[in-house]
């Protein structure tokens, strides 16, 4: 497992429990399967969502908790990203995920085709087997489509040079918040907290997973490939246009309407030049400006929980997902 | 809606609203993504799944039935498949599905990857509007995972010429036959029906589903291109070695090997060749003693049903499935 979290032993130590529960339950008689799903487990990723739900069970009584549950429910948001990320990578046709090569370019798109989809099928176990007689089972029905429906939105407004930052909001709210909302307010739900702050945590997950996404769009932009894992810019020649291009496109349209006009056929010099472009008509710099404001959003609303450790503990991830380089 | 229930009017109707319910449900902002699914779901497929479904309620009380529940559920198990046969298409690079060009040549890969994945969510929804506190719910999550597991059978088989007729039978198992035992069953179950006709039923619809599965497999070897609306043996040329293929494989290795090493390779020169030879060692024919076999086992539990209109309507429709040449 990563380190990343380990100077959070708690979270840590949750987090090993639930990257041992998806790879029991992963198991398949295609062992090709299996290999790719447990790779794809260990391969790094940072389990924000389950660290994010075990936060804030830490709101509610400890004493009443039943661990099994947490575990099996922070691995049901984990599995869900998964799934969602492998299919993503074979529409995207990524060559690299997590520093790694994709499981459509290692086993092919096939394989990643039915590994998503097997990995719905294990999501949609998980929540039955621990969320029945509970709200939350619909809650999550609605989550998984919100996902879905940011996933297509975003596939609507490919290569759109006039869409507005209310479009590129309101898909990566669907895409990424949604999921993030999701983990923090069912950490706070089934750990026993109150209701109130159940509503809070679905409020500052949103806001963080807004932030997330915005930070991820900039970074883009900021970050050098080798830091970065991902092929710079890929997004743009797929006909994604994020928010620092669509500030910056806003700010002075004729300046890149010649360039984006070229679709898939940019040249590497020709994206180094939008990249450089973005930088100069202020598109990074806005976007940073509107990260910030959900930054806050989130502080604010976590400086009113209750002042547990939990509590500090969030308010230092979201201070350092804010500033995170990679 | 197709006339291929014109025969049955009760079943004709219901399919009509279920058809109706799916064009309401699909409802997306993306209107390429909804024209794609109404598409396929007006696109003359017979809906096999909800019509068993149907036929199996008519076992219960009429008047205990909630309509719209049945309808849902009917629903379910059409966009289910319809998920499945979405991902199927993007796998096998299919050009036509139902006589008519597939999602992904339509519409491209990407959403045809997506519209597969919206249609599993709103699967998801449809169940949990119906089945709260039922059962059915984990028999439908179960179900769901073995019909990808089935898939994924399959796909670990790919060019395996010493595959045996067991392998084929479980990957065909999941496949296809699950969903139509999860149909049936729920048919009887939801309808109201007694415990011994809800387990008969599911044994009824899973040697329906083997039947229809192995016959459609036949139909590879035995139909004319212009009537089977699917480009002939393309299944070979993507690895899948279906019952007829493995019969003859087994009856006569060596006149296969050296044909079969093509893989993908084949032309269709050879294709017809391979056809032939199927046809020369006893493969047909030993597929289809062994799909009368199932359709037996599935006529003796009909047989066994009360004697209503609809187990009179299900040993027609058995019959019927025997004989199909399309």
């Amino acid at each position: 497992m990563p380190s990343y979290w380990s100077k959070y032993p708690e979270i840590d130590h949750h987090i090993t429990l639930v990257c041992q529960l998806i790879e029991k339950r992963v198991q398949a008689r295609n062992t090709d399967i299996q290999e790719a799903i447990v790779q794809l487990a260990q391969a790094g990723g940072k389990y924000l969502r389950p660290a994010f739900f075990f936060l804030f069970t830490s709101f509610g009584q400890r004493e009443k908790q039943n661990s099994e549950q947490l575990t099996k429910i922070a691995a049901s948001l984990e599995i869900l990203h998964m799934a969602t990320l492998i299919h993503d990578d074979v529409i995207d046709d990524s060559p690299l995920r997590r520093g790694q090569v994709t499981i459509q370019t290692q086993f092919g798109k096939d394989i990643a085709v039915y590994t998503g989809d097997f990995l719905f099928t294990i999501f949609f176990e998980l929540i039955l087997e621990t969320m029945q007689d509970s709200p939350y089972m619909k809650v999550n029905a609605k989550a998984m489509k919100k996902i879905l429906v940011g996933e297509l939105d975003q596939m609507h407004l490919y290569f759109n040079q006039k869409q507005s930052i209310r479009d590129y909001l309101r898909s990566i709210s669907g895409k990424t918040a949604e999921l993030f909302r999701l983990a923090s307010s069912e950490g706070a739900y089934f750990g026993g907290a109150s209701p109130e702050v159940v509503s809070k945590a679905g409020r500052i997950g949103y806001h963080i997973g807004m932030t997330f996404q915005i930070l991820d769009d900039i970074l883009d932009y900021t970050a050098k490939e080798k830091d970065f894992n991902k092929p710079i810019l890929e997004d743009i020649t797929n006909g994604v246009y994020s928010l620092p291009l669509l500030f910056a496109i806003k700010h002075n349209p004729d300046a890149f309407k010649e360039l984006l006009d070229k679709k898939d056929q940019l040249t590497a010099a020709e994206l180094r030049k939008i990249a450089e472009l973005v930088l100069e008509n202020g598109g990074v710099e806005k976007a940073q400006k509107l990260a910030r404001q959900y930054t806050q959003k989130a502080i604010d609303d976590i400086n009113e929980l209750p002042k547990i450790k939990a509590q500090k503990q969030l308010l230092q991830l979201t201070n350092h997902l804010l500033k995170r380089k990679i």
